[in-house]
């Protein structure tokens, strides 16, 4: 076994992991495999739904007795905190695995030091570190207390969000809007202002194949929601929070367990998160369209001068059929 | 020989040719290769300045006896009309060249027939349809009678081209700086609206290694220009054309040889060439900054529904340094 195995194994456990992305909030959704002392995977495990088991728990129970002398390979540190289950190092040692790869420190004060724990007890520790997309929006929440912002949109090639009569749908391709309801299912809680609920009267419900589960609808502004509007229609759990205040919406949405939110707009909810810092990833659906007119995708984010722009870092660009996609991540964060 | 080996000596034909690239308005930028009847290559050519030999010529004075049952691969039908030059269909003829191939067929009514008149005479003709970038802006010249016209912008991502008070130096990165500097020594004029005169004072020359020539800079707009400002520097020629029809500037430039020209915007009149159906090419460099405030890339097009948004078709993206770059047609021009 050498790095370049582990770096297998690991990608193993990074694809269980995402199978529980948007099923374990407010835990993370980590994946992780076992292998035998030959390298043979034996295990394979992801982290169930809040009071379930951890991702290691399951890989062991499925290795059982051939976990003995083996690796287990885990995308976050284990835990070695009794929650509402019992601490995953105690589990990893009682099995006799002789080494566990992790992927991510544990950031959480609370749960972190399984490492340490692990080593005490034995066994060989190795930190392999390894993006996460799972697991992005969840460590964010650990280092900062906040839920992780997308800020998503859908614009034309010069930056509209709508044509000048107000007329919007549909800016982006069926492909970026199939991508869109997909990413909905990863994600806790949907975000738009009052001013997207009158204008478009959006559903913002996870739509298409696979949808076990809907995010939470939250709206945010002053005025109250138009009666009849779909967010109110009951097909999912809607919030309507009352403020201007960013960090009051990302309270509120924490307080309830939400670890990954995406804001879908409009301008001016956009524009008040990216004033107060709150944007944690931008992910663009850039249409192949002109309009030249019309509301743009961004609004009062509080630059008036070149130099004061808010500076991000491209981090993937790919084409969702016709439509160009861009994720970007605030140039300081990294 | 076949179809494959015909491909790479194209793609040398196509190299010659972009060498030509900016040097030969009102002629096309052709490249030509010549290859003995064994395939190996024995000539290579491109188009000399106006007045100077065609790049078949070139390639055949290199080939010289081993021309002779061998096989021209040129990147257009050769010429069969006398211009300034004689006619190139004779000199193929003329050096017994067993074949040729070309990459797409002139559609100049007077300068085609190249193609029947070398079979008249003996010659196999091959059509290999292949992409020639430095041929763009001529072929559509070529067709429709108008110089091709590419808008350039440099953008926020959320598509501002200045901030709200007017400063937009840099927005994008010196990357795509370098590559628009690279991308003016290969077109004949830069136009801009006196707005942009006014707001930015810009040079519009081509900057950097290898400038052997500048491009035509042409101011559009009926106010005058402020007196001292960069374009009447004399660091290239300047024609202020007092217009806002988007027609009219082009055949201006069409009538003194141009047939590739920027239109560097600002906003209005990227507008106007918009509303006139005159945009060829969109070439969006888009930094990754958020502005939230200040002009949009694009002003009064026209379109004030979603549904009569102007329709591209990306053909290219890449990174430019930290900028994404695209490269979108017109939809209904494919
Ligand atoms: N293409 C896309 O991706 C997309 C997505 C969403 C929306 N849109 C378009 O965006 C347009 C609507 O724009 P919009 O800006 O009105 O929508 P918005 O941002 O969704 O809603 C604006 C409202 O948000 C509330 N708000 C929350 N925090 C605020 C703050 N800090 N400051 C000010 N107001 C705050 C205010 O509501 P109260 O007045 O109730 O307090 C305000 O009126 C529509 O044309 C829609 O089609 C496009
Ligand atoms: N980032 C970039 O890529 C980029 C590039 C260029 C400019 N900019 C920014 O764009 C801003 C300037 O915007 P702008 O719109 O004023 O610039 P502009 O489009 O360059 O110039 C506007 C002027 O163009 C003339 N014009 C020509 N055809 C017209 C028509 N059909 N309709 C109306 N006017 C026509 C008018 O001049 P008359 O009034 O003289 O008739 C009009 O005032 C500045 O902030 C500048 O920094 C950014």
């Amino acid at each position: 076994m050498n790095d370049l195995a582990w770096s297998g194994a690991m990608a193993l456990a990074v694809e269980a992991g995402t199978r529980a992305h948007g099923t374990t909030s407010p835990n993370p959704p980590v994946g992780a495999v076992v292998l035998d002392p030959s390298g043979a995977l034996v295990g394979t495990g992801y982290t169930q739904p809040p009071g379930g088991a951890h991702a290691e728990i399951g890989a062991l129970a499925e290795a059982g007795d051939r976990a003995r002398g083996g690796t287990a390979v885990v995308t976050l540190e284990p835990c070695a905190h009794h929650g509402r289950t019992p601490p995953c190092t105690s589990a990893l040692v009682d099995a006799g695995v002789a080494r566990v790869v992790f992927a991510n420190a544990d950031p959480n004060p609370k749960a972190a030091g399984g490492a340490d724990v692990l080593r005490a007890a034995g066994v060989e520790v190795v930190h392999l570190p390894t993006h996460v997309e799972a697991l992005r929006a969840w460590l964010h929440f650990a280092r900062t207390g906040r839920p992780h912002v997308t800020w998503k949109y859908a614009a034309t090639l010069d930056g509209r969000v709508a044509a000048a009569d107000g007329t919007s749908r549909w800016i982006s391709s069926p492909e970026s809007r199939a991508e869109v309801h997909a990413l909905r299912t990863t994600i806790d809680a949907i975000v738009v202002g009052t001013g997207t609920v009158r204008a478009d009267d959006p559903r913002l419900t996870a739509r298409g194949t696979d949808v076990t589960r809907q995010p939470l609808r939250v709206v945010v502004g002053t005025s109250d929601l138009p009666p009849g509007a779909h967010v109110l229609d009951g097909e999912a759990e809607t919030l309507h929070v009352r403020t201007h205040d960013p960090d009051a919406v990302l309270a509120e949405l924490g307080a309830r367990g939400a670890v990954d939110v995406l804001v879908e707009g409009g301008p001016t909810l956009a524009g008040a998160f990216a004033r107060a810092g709150r944007i944690d990833r931008v992910l663009a659906y850039l249409a192949p369209k002109l309009l030249g007119d019309g509301p743009t995708a961004l609004r009062d984010a509080g630059v008036s001068t070149i130099t004061d722009a808010v500076g991000l870092v491209v981090e993937q660009v790919s084409m969702c059929g016709p439509d160009v996609r861009i994720s970007a991540v605030p140039a300081s964060g990294r």
